[in-house]
This record gives C-alpha cells, structure tokens and sequence, in this order.
C-alpha cells in the first residue's frame, strides 16, 4: 500500500500532521507494508528567493495582525506540536521560499533518505532556529540525513535539478483536488486533508487495506497463464 | 488515468486484447487523459534461453494432441485475431523464453517508445514468422521502433540489464492477484483478465474514470493552503 504525503517544510500543520500520521501508522497492523512517499507543495510559492523574513512578520502583515496577535496565533500550533512531543520554538523562525528544499527532498528520495531529511528540515525550522532558508544549512542537513555534501551542493546550485520533479508533484497535487497542506492520500483511493488525530489515519489505512483487491469487470475471456496454457472461449465470444 | 497491462509477447490472447483494449479505448470520452503502461509476465519463464520450438509442436506436446488438433486450436485464435483486423499465421511461429523481450520492452518504455515495440514485436511474432527468439531481430524491431541499436544490442548482451525492473513487474502481477494473461488494471481499482470485448474496456474506463475523486476521511483539522494561510483548529482539536 502506499501514502503519499503533499506537504511544504514551511507549514507547521506538516510537521505536526506527519507526527500524527506515524502514530496513526504505528497502529496499523500491517505497517510494514506501506510505503511512504512525500510530495512537494509550496505554501508560497511567489514569494522571491532570498526574501526570506521572520514567520511572526509575516503572520502580522498577512492578517493585519499586531506582533502579539501573531505570537499568540504561533503559541496556539506550538501546544499542538508540543502535545504530539515535538519541539516548537515559537518566534525566531524563518519564513522563505521552500522551491530549493522542494528540489533537494528530491534528490533525498533517489538517494533512498527523504523522510530522514524530511524530519531534520522540520526540526531544523521549527526547533532549532536553524534557517533552512540557506543553502548552508541544507548541505548541513543533507549530510545529517546521509546524502553526500558536493552532490546535495550540486543539487541546490543548478535552479533546474529536480525543479521538474517538484513542478510535476504540485501538479499532481492540483489534480487530486489538494488546495491545503498537509494532504494525504492512501493508494490513490482515501485522503485526509490536515493533521488529523492519529486514530483518523489508523482508519484510513484500515479502509484502504480492506480496498486493496481489484474488482473485476466481465466474464470469462481468451487468456494464456503462467504455464503457458492458452484457454480459447467457446465460439461466439469473438466480439 | 492509468492502466497497466500485463502481457507476454507469445500469448495470442495478449495480442488479440490489446487490439479490442485499444477498440475500447478509442470509445472512451477521456482517452486523452489515460496513460497506458505495459507491464512483464512470463508465459513459459522455466524454458531455458535458446530452447526455442515450434508453436504447434509445444501445443501437442503440452495438450496431448495431434498435430492436426493443435493445427486446429491455433485456427481458432486465428479467427479471433482476424475478427480484430489483426494478421496471423496459424503456423510458422516460434515458441521460447520471453525473458530478454521484456527486458528490451523496458529499455523502449525508458525511451518512450514501449507501446511502437510491442505492436511491431507482435506482429513480427503472429503475422510475420519473423522470430523474436533472435536478438537480430529483437534489434531491427528496436530500431523500427526508435530506438538505438547500439543500445538495443547493449541491453540484449547484458542479461542484468532491466531484469529487476522485470522481475518487479512479474511481483507486482502476483500480488495484484493475475495468474493469467493480457490482465489489465485500471487506477489499481479495476482489473479485467483476458481479451475481453471492446465493450468491457470501454465500462471499465468508465467505472474507473467515475471512481477518481478521493474518497476524504476525518473532519476539518488544522492545514496550511496555498497562499500560506495556515488555519487553526478550536481548542480541544489537539488530540
């Protein structure tokens, strides 16, 4: 079975969804048979590269907000991380353009480590107070996550590597009807939009496990199977 | 959309349902929109490399019969085949290890090219005695096809080359329940086993094209949309 999780680095309801979706996962009797993919969706994606400004500005500025309002608002997610065990620094984060982290989650998930770089982004910005906002920093993380530092360099230098991986993600992202993130889909047939409790994923993976069996459509027809036995359907069935 | 279709190149059955898949496909409103990928399985995968026979003379061998029988049984598909506008020698045709057909069919799938392949590789097999048991061949059929010959033959010497993307293929068949062949999969919701009529495609594009949305789970939770305005849920939502 596989989930694919739409979500940018820059949206707490990511992080915080992704921690409740793998407490979801973990009760899920056949866990070990999912395969987890991450997809790209950028929460602002007009936003210039290299206009990165403190997420409380931000806030203010977009909800014509006062600085207090806006921290109160960041307090108000950081219970909700907290709650689900993860570290939430309320102000000092950095809010930027995410296409690069975008292409390099790419890179991670040729390399076999994208939710390991996954995880440490979301850290990095939302506990740590490090900027992944800068290009340093990523190398930085993408050599925590174990993908080697000329080739994630590589990577971010040349604005063209992966950037069709994460055009064609957003892509699929429109087409499934995903406007918000975080969005998860499970086998293409059940979505969940937003970080849900944990038990609401545990049932979405229940439904889509008991979906798993093709239905199938018509009556029996000419076929050969696996011994190479060739089954002719009785004349007349040659429409 | 996407339908996979698992097919061996000897299986007349394979030949005859892609011509009705593709009759069906034609009467399907949103043919622009479906993508189709051919997929590996093995008709006679025990069958060591180069032990290539005659097609009737493994028909009476396997069935038990005469000559003059499986002469016989051939007619009948031959009538199938012919009813789909397809050519078709009732005799003449090779019987062998698929393995290293597939494996090229892979290399033109990397190429763009796997649907050109596989309808000149069924012809050179059912209406042209031209025997797809000889690399020669595979590799004119390649270049019909567009693709390289040097890269052809490369992929033809190296017997690693594609294996596992083959193998994986016959996996994925197993596991979705196929023991026989063509066996076609909509969306992995819908499966249609054998060369049905044109119709049942048609009602399997359909149902399937019908059954796109996502079915969405759970309620309202806190996400972050497009324009990077991230909502918060109520107090008690934390859970």
């Amino acid at each position: 079975m596989r989930v694919e999780i739409w979500s940018d680095i820059a949206c707490p309801w990511c992080y915080i969804g992704k921690a409740r979706f793998e407490k979801g996962l973990a009760g899920f009797a056949h866990r070990e048979e999912v395969e987890v993919v991450h997809r790209s969706f950028e929460l602002d994606p007009t936003r210039a590269k290299g206009d990165t400004v403190q997420v409380i500005d931000m806030l203010a500025q977009k909800y014509g907000r006062t600085r207090d309002e806006a921290n109160a608002m960041e307090a108000g997610v950081a219970a909700n991380a907290q709650a689900e065990g993860l570290g939430y620094l309320a102000e000092g984060r950095d809010h930027g353009n995410t296409f690069d982290i975008h292409r390099l989650l790419h890179l991670a998930k040729a390399r076999g480590r994208q939710d390991e770089l996954l995880d440490l982004a979301y850290r990095a910005n939302f506990a740590e107070e490090r900027s992944v906002f800068d290009h340093d920093v990523l190398v930085e993380l993408a050599v925590e996550a174990g993908i080697d530092a000329d080739e994630a360099r590589t990577v971010l230098a040349d604005p063209q590597a992966y950037a069709d991986e994460v055009r064609a993600d957003e892509r699929e992202a429109s087409e499934l009807g995903a406007n918000a993130v975080p969005f998860f889909v499970f086998d293409r047939r059940y979505g969940i939009s937003g970080g849900q409790p944990a038990e609401v994923f545990t049932q979405a993976l229940e439904q889509a496990w008991k979906d798993r069996p093709l239905t199938m459509v018509g009556e029996e027809a000419g076929a050969c199977d696996a011994d190479g036995t060739c089954e002719v359907p009785q004349a007349g069935a040659t429409s």
